[in-house]
């Protein structure tokens, strides 16, 4: 059977917990055509993050939910195919906020261009560089405010973000602790990304851990999950610690309202700053994030795991392993 | 009965809850002697404050618990009886965080004069300008960067922060709501300090009300309560929105562990700062502080109340009322 001319992910019912199976739909569709300023892109990368189950839901969130009918929303990285747009060609690799599609249009004011990178393939640049890179960076120096002797705890320390934050942490001079889930992430970590420590999650107490691993308390605590976790460190923050609140994955599959933080206190009592992060707001702060990272990159010490899975049919299957922690590393959908 | 040389309160035991009668006993005690660099002062003015009560729970909390069968702690102000430091002299009119006693030595180190200012009592200026205005202004504008034409809401609005929270606020160009428990208090906010809306937490849905009142969410909100209000708050705010949180009264007393709040995730999605403040941390903020808060004053823009109550053994007493909510502005212990 042949490929369609195109096909899209549609947001059929909006899931309610873990994603059902026909929460999404995958449909064929006709070849969308660009209007005035728009290009028409062929998708060859999906980037797959746990924020895309919260545009699946009806709340309050930071972006408005994907409207039921339309197309799945989505980062993507593709080759422009038709512009009519002046500042945008044919044949050029761009990255954007895009849709679970084979063939999608997008505003040419919202593209990036995947840059030349020594030793980075594109596919490499859209799934580290283009926004996680960022978001690590900006996050834990600018929004944490991490300096060199302090104490860094990161949670899904393992994770597209988490795995950089902890490489950061570290080419700051700090000591870094991260949490994750089974030992294979823990030694990936302490192994190969000189983390201090990690503590696993799913067979430790997370609380002791820290008692014993951050004796002086943490400084700073890069959260990407949200729930007890954050809790728990939270009740382990230092005078004047700060957390950045990146994401919050504990909870985004939650069907009623989550207890909230036992030790929310705590933010007086040590004067914490806790502080909510979408690198989406620091448009102005990301080129410098990216010189920063490209010259760690360039000097040997920034190291990534790329999980890849083949078909934009598997789009759903691909953000539900990002809910069960079985993806390796940043995961990205092939599309084409 | 003629009072006796000196009286001090003496913590007995730890409060469980509201503090209990024999909690905290007042005793007949020596008078202390002043060691090198210290004074002793014969207090005129307690300082009650809803923090004393955490100073009396074995927490770890911002400042070390008072020891069993020490003194209690408390904010004082008074006039030195005799000197053992080259920096005071006998008869000057002093603040420091000091004892409940009618007679306490301090370190010179630690004294404030009482400052000479327009229309202002000794009394008044230890009662509001000593720390009361600075953590109100400092907290505000530093810790909330509140702007003109943002929305403010402060909780205990009509206590002795809140009150000033809100005068600052319009004096800053802010739209200002204040929650606080009772009509009386309600209509002093809006009447006489010009705040452009109250609401009555004990006969008002918070959460309806803040609603009405802040269409377009709350851009600063100055926590002096914690619990369920901080939560309903927490769920109204602004993106962007900053929460100062400078008292939790309503978890002083808790004997179990208090819920967390269920609205912490708009920490994310709202892109909140929320941070924990303490207005000693801020010591070289003070002086600029002052001068702000005694520029408000000499231009008629401020307005306080002085709930005073007249005995050093009615101290605890005195405390009990900040919980019940009974005081009516900024609550001092008269000692002589």
């Amino acid at each position: 059977m042949p490929t369609p001319a195109n096909r899209q992910w549609i947001l059929n019912r909006r899931p309610v917990g873990a994603i059902a199976d026909d929460d999404l739909l995958l449909r064929e569709s006709p070849v969308p055509v660009p209007g005035d300023g728009e290009v028409l892109i062929r998708s060859r990368y999906l980037s797959l993050d746990p924020t895309n189950r919260t545009w699946m839901s009806d709340i309050d969130g930071y972006m408005e939910p994907v409207p039921l009918g339309a197309p799945m929303r989505g980062l993507a990285m593709g080759e422009i195919v038709a512009s009519s747009a002046a500042t945008a060609r044919p044949g050029e690799l761009v990255m954007t906020l895009g849709t679970w599609a084979d063939l999608f249009v997008a505003p040419a004011a919202s593209l990036t261009r995947v840059t030349d990178l020594a030793g980075v393939s594109p596919r490499d640049y859209f799934a580290i560089f283009y926004l996680m890179a960022p978001t690590a960076y900006i996050g834990l120096v600018e929004i944490g405010t991490a300096r060199s002797g302090e104490t860094v705890v990161v949670s899904a320390a393992a994770g597209a973000v988490g795995s950089l934050v902890g490489q950061i942490g570290k080419a700051l001079g700090c000591r870094v602790v991260g949490i994750a889930g089974g030992p294979a992430k823990c030694r990936w970590i302490t192994g190969e990304l000189g983390f201090d420590a990690a503590i696993d999650y799913r067979s430790e107490d997370v609380g002791a851990a820290l008692r014993h691993l951050c004796p002086n308390g943490v400084d700073v605590y890069f959260d990407n999950v949200g729930g007890e976790i954050m809790d728990t460190v939270l009740g382990q923050m230092a005078v004047f610690g700060r957390i950045v609140e990146c994401g919050m994955i504990a909870s985004y599959n939650a069907t009623g309202t989550d207890p909230g933080p036992r030790n929310y206190g705590r933010i007086l009592m040590k004067r914490l700053r806790v502080q909510g992060f979408i690198v989406t707001d620091y448009g102005n702060r990301i080129p410098d994030a990216h010189k920063a990272m490209q010259a760690l990159h360039a000097a040997g010490k920034l190291r990534w795991r790329v999980h890849e899975i083949e078909g934009l049919e598997h789009a759903v299957d691909a953000v539900r392993l990002l809910y069960s922690g079985g993806n390796r590393g940043k995961l990205l959908v092939k599309v084409s």
